[in-house]
C-alpha cells in the first residue's frame, strides 16, 4: 500500500517535472486576529509577517477548531489526537518519503505513548505541554524539553524564562532549530514538513534581550516582533537556499488573544468581540497567511455581489482588478474571503503532496488549494463549538448564535472578564444562554463587532434563519462526536499530570 | 508684499529646477480609521487606498481638531475660519500662483460673505453644509449646490439622493469635477491646490448604482468603495498626466465615524473607544496617507527604543529594515508615528511650496515634510477638545484624560449611544466626569482602545503624569482661544438658518 502511494506520487510528481513541495506550518499560541499589522494592529509592528502577506496570500475569515489550546481532537486535526486509530499528516507524509519535525508545543500529553516521535514525525525539539509554572518542586515539577526521545532539560531550570523582566532565549533556539532542519533538509533534497508550533505570545510571553523594550506595544509587543523577525528569517532562508517556490508556508494561530491577560500579558482581538474561551469572532477568527512564491497569483479585489446569505455570487467571483500598471500589482494586498478551518490544513497538505485523505472516516476539512491558487470561493459553513456544544454557525457573512455564554458570574465578580470593555447587552451573557429556537443573527460584513443582532421580525431574518437551520440540522445528522482529549494548557490538569 | 513672496517662490523654484508641487487634499466626512483595509477593515475592500498607502507613507497616529464637523475653528485650520481676519491656505497659496478649487463641501455658511472664492479659492463644485435633509418647504429648503457663484441646484431635487436605496451619483459628478480640474490645470501648465471633501459616507450614506450591493459591509460599505474607487482613479489620472511626482496628496477625515449610525449608515473605528463626538481615539484619530510618488523614501519598520513616556529615542529613530532584497522593499508599508493633526496641514503644504507661515499669529500645526521625507520624529503633545474645553492630551504614548464624557443620561436613555457595545468602567460615563486632580491616564501601546486605566498608585503613573502636567500648563499659558463658530452639522443650527 505504502507502496503504491509513493509509486503514484513519484509518477504525479515526475510528470510534473517538480519535486512535492515542502510544507511550513508556523502556529502561533493565543496571538489574535489584530496583533498584525497586515490585519490592523495600530503600531504596525510586523513588517515580516505584512510582506509575507504581500507576496502570498491573506485569509481574513480563518477559524479554530475551538477557542482553547487543545480542544476535542477529532481525526482532521492538523496535529491532534493521541489515540493510535488517529491518523496525523506527518504519519501520511511519512508515508510520502517526508520528514517531519515538530519545533515548540507538542499538546498532546508526554507520557510515552503520546510521544510525537510515536506519530509520524522524525524529530523533535520541544515541550509536551504549556511553559507556564514555574514548577520547582518534585510533585509539580517543571515542564521537560525534549530532543527527540531524550529529555535535555526543563523550562525555568535549563532554558530560563526570567518571570520578572519577560526575557527568555526560547524563540531563537526555535529559530535556528527551524533553519538547521531546513538547510539539512535542502542538502539532503528530502522533502520535509516543518511544524513551529512556537508559544511566546502565550502568558507568561516572553522575548529574547534583544527585542525587549523595542515595541510600542510593551512586552507582548516584544514576543511579536521577535516572532515577527524570525518568520521573515525563515522565509528568507527559503529563498537564499532556491526552496521558497517549492515549499508551501502557511501561518495562523490556535485562537484567540487571551484577553483575561492584555494588555501586558495578552494580544488583541482587533475589533472582534471578546477573546480566548468563547466563541464570539475574538475566540475564534484567527490571522492567517498563506505563502508560495511562484505559484499564489497576482493581487485581486472584490467586484462580487452578494446573494442574500452574504456569500459572493458564483459568477461575481473576485476578479483581479488592474490597479496603476501590472508591475505595480504585487502591491495590493491578495486576499481570500474563503471561510478556512485550521481543519482544513490537514487535507490542504495532502492536496499538495498529492494524497488523498483516509476514507475510512469522515473528513471535515476542505481542501484550500482552489481558493489559494484559483480565487475560487468555497460554499461551506463554520461551526462554532466550546466543548462538545454547538454555540454558533456561520453560513456566508451570517452568524446565528445557539448559546451565548461569555464566562460565569462566579469568575465574572472575582475580576476575571473574557470580554474586558465590552458589553453588549443579551450577548456576552454570564449565564449559559440557550437562544436555539430564536437564534440571535448577526452580519458579520455590516457588524464584524457581533453589537447589532437582526430584528427577529425582519424579513432579513426570517428568510436567512430558514437557510441556516437546514445547515444546521443536516450538520447534526451527520456529525460524528470526537473523543474528548484533555485540555493539557489548562492549569489544573497540568498540575494533575 | 505678494510680488516678493512670487519672486522668491519662482527664485526656489527655478535653483531646485523643479515646479511647485500641486497639492490635493482629500477629506472624508465621518469616515473612521477603521475604515480602511489598511487600517484593518476586516473585508479588506479598499484597494486603491491601500495602494496609496504601499507607494506613499501611512500615518498611524494622526488626529482631527475636533470630533465634530466643524470645530471652533481656529486660524490654523486649512480652511476653517469664515472671519474675514483669518487667513485661509488657499488664499496664501493664490499669491503663489495657484489656482485652488473646493468640490464638495464648504463647511462655512452659505451667506455671501462667507463664500469661498471670497476666502482664496477660485473654483467651487459643491454645497455649504451637508447633504442631509430633504428640507421641502420654503422654511427649510433643501441645501442649495453651487458651482462658483452660481446657484445650480438643490439636494433632493436637481441632485438626487433616493434614501430608501441609497443611491445617488454625486461621488461620481466630485470625481469628474477633480479629473476635469486637474486636466486643465495640466494643460496650462498651472500649479494648484484641490480640496476634495465629499460626503458620502456621511449618513444619510449613499452609492451609485455601480457600487450598490458590492460590498461586504452593505451600503456604507458601498460608499467606502465608490471612494475607494474614485481616489484609484484621480491618482492614476495624475500618474497618467505626468504630473504625480509634482503632486502632494494627502487623505485623511474630519472625525471619527458615527456609532450612532453604525451598522448601516455609519463606518468604523476598529479598536478604538466610541465614535464621532467624543474625545476618545474613536472620535479623533483618523486615517491618514501622504502620497507623493518619487519623494517618500523606501519603507521602514521600527528598530526603536522607547522612553519613560513612550517616545521613540532620539538616537534610536525609526530605520529602514531591509527585507529580502531591495527590489521588493516597496511591499512593505511605510509608516510613520508622528503625532498628526489636521491643523499640519496647513504648515506643511506652505512648506511645500516654501512659504512661510503668517508671523502674526501663534500657529499650532507643524511641518509633517520631516516626517514624511526623511522618516523624523518631532516630539509633540496632541490636545483633545470639546467644545471649549480640553478634555485629554496626548504625549508619547500615554494619553491623560482631565474630563470623561460620552453622552448624557438623557440621551443614552433614548438609546442614543456614542459607544454601542463598549462600556469602560469610569471612562465611558454619561455625566461629565472631571479627573483634572488626577486625571485617567492610558498606554495607547499596550492599550489603544482605552479599556486599561493605569493605577494610580504605580511609579509608571507619577512619573509620566508628572511630565504631562508639565505639558499641559505650559498648552494653558499659552493658549489663544479661537473665535467659536456655529457647528454648521448641527441639525438645529442648519433648520435655524
Ligand atoms: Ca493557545
Ligand atoms: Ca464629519
Amino acid at each position: 500500500m505504502a507502496r503504491a502511494v509513493l509509486a503514484l506520487l513519484w509518477l504525479r510528481w515526475a510528470l510534473s517535472c517538480a519535486a512535492p513541495p515542502n510544507v511550513v506550518l508556523l502556529l502561533m499560541d493565543d496571538m489574535g486576529w489584530g496583533d498584525l499589522g497586515a490585519f490592523g494592529e495600530p503600531s504596525k509592528e510586523t513588517p515580516n509577517l505584512d510582506q509575507m502577506a504581500s507576496e502570498g496570500m491573506l485569509f481574513l475569515d480563518f477559524y479554530t477548531a475551538s477557542p482553547l489550546c487543545s480542544p476535542s481532537y477529532t481525526p482532521q486535526d492538523i496535529v491532534g489526537g493521541i489515540q493510535d486509530s488517529e491518523i496525523l499528516l506527518p504519519e501520511l507524509l511519512k508515508k510520502a518519503g517526508y520528514t517531519n519535525k515538530i519545533i515548540g508545543k507538542w499538546h498532546l500529553g508526554h507520557r510515552p505513548q503520546f510521544h510525537p516521535l510515536k506519530h509520524g514525525f522524525d524529530e523533535w525539539f520541544g515541550s509536551p505541554n504549556c511553559h507556564f509554572g514555574p514548577y520547582d518542586n518534585r510533585a509539580h515539577p517543571n515542564i521537560p524539553v525534549y530532543r527527540d526521545w531524550e529529555m535535555i532539560g526543563r523550562y525555568y531550570e535549563d532554558f530560563k524564562i526570567d518571570l520578572k523582566t519577560g526575557e527568555a532565549n526560547l524563540t531563537q533556539i526555535y529559530l535556528q532549530e527551524a533553519l538547521d532542519f531546513i538547510s539539512k533538509q535542502q542538502a539532503s533534497q528530502q522533502p520535509f514538513f516543518l511544524y513551529w508550533a512556537i508559544d511566546a505570545t502565550h502568558a507568561p510571553v516572553y522575548a529574547s534581550k534583544h527585542f525587549l523594550g523595542t515595541s510600542q506595544r510593551g512586552l507582548y509587543g516584544d514576543a511579536v516582533r521577535e516572532i515577527d523577525d524570525s518568520i521573515g528569517k525563515i522565509l528568507k532562508h527559503l529563498q537564499k537556499l532556491g526552496i521558497s517556490e517549492n515549499t508551501f508556508v502557511f501561518f495562523t494561530s490556535d485562537n484567540g488573544a487571551a484577553l483575561i491577560s492584555a494588555p501586558k500579558q495578552g494580544g488583541s482581538n482587533g475589533r472582534f468581540l471578546c477573546g480566548k474561551q468563547t466563541t464570539f469572532e475574538g475566540g475564534m477568527r484567527e490571522p492567517a497567511i498563506a505563502w508560495w512564491p511562484g505559484h499564489i497569483p497576482a493581487g485581486g479585489s472584490l467586484r462580487a455581489k452578494y446573494n442574500s446569505l452574504g456569500q459572493a455570487e458564483e459568477n461575481m467571483r473576485p476578479k483581479p482588478t488592474v490597479l496603476f500598471s501590472v508591475s505595480k500589482l504585487n502591491n495590493v494586498l491578495k486576499v481570500s474571503r474563503q471561510l478556512g478551518s485550521v481543519m482544513d490544513l490537514f487535507t490542504t497538505s495532502l492536496s499538495l503532496v498529492g494524497l488523498q485523505p483516509p476514507s475510512d472516516r469522515q473528513i471535515d476539512g476542505i481542501d484550500l488549494l482552489p481558493a489559494i491558487l484559483q480565487g475560487k470561493l468555497i460554499d461551506r459553513p463554520i461551526f462554532y463549538y466550546r466543548g462538545n456544544e454547538m454555540m454558533a454557525v456561520r453560513v456566508g457573512l451570517y452568524k446565528a448564535h445557539y448559546w451565548t455564554w461569555s464566562n460565569s458570574w462566579e469568575e465574572y465578580s472575582k475580576g476575571i472578564d473574557f470580554c474586558p470593555g465590552q458589553n453588549v447587552s443579551g450577548v456576552t451573557t454570564h449565564s449559559q444562554e440557550e437562544h436555539s429556537t430564536l437564534p440571535l443573527l448577526f452580519h458579520l460584513g455590516r457588524d464584524p463587532g457581533e453589537k447589532y443582532p437582526l430584528s427577529f421580525a425582519s424579513d432579513e431574518y426570517q428568510g436567512v434563519m430558514r437557510r441556516i437551520s437546514v445547515v444546521v440540522q443536516q450538520h447534526k445528522d451527520t456529525m460524528v462526536p470526537g473523543v474528548p482529549q484533555l485540555n493539557v494548557c489548562d492549569k489544573a490538569v497540568m498540575v494533575s499530570c
